[in-house]
């Protein structure tokens, strides 16, 4: 195909007038469709549904460790499944701590106590006038909603295909005490499917802050969540790169099974120096007498080890895999060699990133829902939903059946057609 | 018997050696028993084993409104959850808002909010210079680890027969804006058992707090914990009160089934004004996508109703009764009369307070120790571990067996005499 750029004005606006009948078309047909959250679909749902059989009143409900998980107690989980997401996060059993259902919910808690009690004996944030945090962009959503939620500063940093730009992150941690963290997503990146090279993780691991109480919160949300068998992405593990740097501290990674067994109702953890666990045990140990334990059992006899959670993980890829095919064999076909934008394959994760032309996004978003498809609203991937480009759309293609994804690609290509005749017309 | 006050020194001597010798008898036994914390007995937790049953990979996972509880969403809560919650807290639907595993976790994360947040506007209290807190005494150590943890001063409350002083309540926040919240168990209070009257709820829901962002942290954590099904307290409804006051928001009530179902693995519920539930949310909806779905519907389906609440708490009753009686009854023959301490005797919860003579608390828990018997550390009922009496002591009765109790109860009197009469020989 002939980039949009070299047709004419009378060849774009009959080729729109050809687009827009197929939009009424497509329109008429009053469609539900959702790319919107990274949310699992049934079928994979259905995976995990022996879970609920693990645990019944005929199995004894008590931990390898001899623990009644019934009962209170036991306030940094049971040491089955400190072993199980140690494991998975690929720390040694004393640098994990478990937590609740959620790993957002470990994040936000773990800059509340930033606020109110501060890192190590360090001033609480809320002691400052100004906290900062670092914002590879595009990012996750949920990540700047928390450091927005208590009025600390973002920064954006640019994302590259090796991970945040870490000149610029050197420069800034350096020159800007009131800069305390990082937003990371080290592996199939949410949006863009990025995987962070060894040379970023051990630039990471040798950062030299400002801020003795600076933290890369490092969201390892999709760390088996491979789409293929024969090729993945590999990551350096930054606790142990952070302890040979002689900086043990400076790390604090979060893990959970919410994309592994049920959203909702999986276990969470905290991975981190034994300092920083013991830190963030004085604040649990406060905050509650101890988490779901029974689930904690749960999960540990259903997956046993990491190659169970392997096989179940090769269970969801064959599930999602045909998805972010269909997504790619539409975009390919549609939208190859029109130049009005380019989109991310990664080879994991839950996301397809979509950049369109400049100051495209929200018209993109705004025409698709008005065919009935619902998309990550324009500007969420950035701090404060402000996409400077207004050109980042995150496609979220787990949620619907390949079916249904077949026809929101089309309804989301049309619109990328559309809006970009009219940028270009405009022009 | 006679009181050990009118026993000669002699007589209290002679007494002193035959009790030592009693003691050291038992001492001689290594038993380890323990009556520090209010952990439900095996088998209570048995009760709830077919809570397991009840979701299985047969059973369709859908609440009654059509939500699949194995996936992301519905931050307040399935409705059937809120309904039930509602129910136990005596509110409306509209009134309840679902957390996750633990109430007090919901406390610490409503007085975390505070600091970082405020209540419904206010400044937030890490802002102000200082912040300070109500503490009826005795009361529950953990309420006041909470407080102390976020550097809150704590101002003692005398805890009468019909609940807090009301008299220096309502003075005191009148005149001290710093003063923005007060900790309350009214019914069954932890440790003392009294309920509150019907007189005190209601000048509760009239207080004229100095501060508007005053909150009375309603901990209803034995709200259906009675002993007997013939005698049982019930304490007026507060956040109805407050209403009919013109003071809706002014109370945070806290549930949860942890001494229902599973401690650790139950379901916690705040129960508050529309306007304080919609403040408490925007928290949340930061913190989490949401809480764990699949442990409401277990609730749910597992309990049914309230009815269904009721019949299960009688089971749990009729193993917690006899436990309470043993206690009483050691109590009553070994220590009635000797005037030299004091028990309640609650129709619920899960504490007996006992009130030695003073500046004997310590040395009594102490002396059980030596024998095998944990104790709740003397001065763990008041602020900052501090009783400025050294006489109170929580007795938690539903750990061991009645056969277990029996010895304990005989340690913890030898104990509570020989400390006695030492204390009168110093006299």
């Amino acid at each position: 195909m002939k980039p949009y750029s070299q047709l004419s004005k009378e060849e774009l606006t009959a080729l729109k007038k050809e687009l827009e009948k197929q939009f009424e078309d497509v329109k008429g047909k009053g469609l539900k469709l959702d790319m919107s959250r990274g949310k699992p679909a049934k079928a994979q749902l259905d995976l995990s549904n022996g879970m609920m059989d693990i645990l019944n009143s005929e199995t004894d409900l008590v931990s390898s460790d001899g623990v009644d998980c019934r009962n209170y107690g036991i306030l940094d989980g049971i040491s089955d499944a400190r072993k199980l997401l140690a494991d998975m996060s690929e720390v040694p059993e004393r640098n994990i701590l478990i937590y609740g259902n959620s790993s957002l919910n470990v994040m936000f808690d773990t800059v509340a106590r930033a606020m109110t009690h501060g890192f190590l004996g360090s001033t609480p944030w809320c002691k400052l006038d100004k906290v900062k945090f670092l914002c590879p962009v595009p990012g996750y959503d949920r990540h700047f909603g928390i450091t927005e939620f208590f009025g600390i500063e973002m920064i954006n940093v640019p994302l590259l295909p090796t991970g945040p730009d870490m000149d610029m992150v050197e420069k800034l941690v350096a020159e800007d005490p009131a800069i305390k963290g990082i937003w990371c997503v080290p592996k199939y990146a949410n949006p863009t499917g990025i995987s962070y090279s060894d040379e970023t993780v051990k630039r990471f691991a040798h950062l030299k802050p400002a801020a003795e109480d600076f933290r890369i919160f490092w969201d390892n949300a999709y760390s088996i969540h491979h789409l293929y068998d024969d090729k993945r992405d590999v990551i350096l593990e930054l606790l142990n790169e952070c302890v040979k740097a002689g900086n043990p501290n400076m790390v604090l990674k979060f893990i959970s099974t919410s994309k592994v067994s049920f959203p909702g109702s999986g276990i969470a953890a905290l991975a981190a120096s034994e300092a920083n666990l013991e830190d963030a045990k004085k604040y649990m140990r406060v905050q509650t007498i101890g988490h779901d334990k029974l689930n904690q059992l749960r999960h540990v006899r259903f997956f046993k080890d990491m190659q169970g959670m392997y096989a179940h993980m090769r269970k969801h890829a064959d599930i999602l895999r045909p998805k972010f095919e269909k997504v790619w064999e539409v975009l390919d076909r549609e939208l190859g060699g029109l130049e009005i934008g380019t989109w991310t394959k990664p080879l994991g994760g839950y996301f397809i990133s979509f950049d369109s032309m400049e100051g495209c996004a929200k018209a993109i978003v705004a025409k698709a829902k008005e065919a009935g498809l619902v998309l990550t609203g324009a500007g969420a991937t950035y701090p404060y939903g402000k996409d400077p480009k207004d050109s980042n759309i995150r496609i979220a293609p787990s949620f619907p059946t390949v079916e249904e994804l077949a026809v929101a690609v089309e309804i989301f290509v049309l619109s990328v057609k559309l809006v970009s005749i009219d940028k270009l017309l405009e022009a």
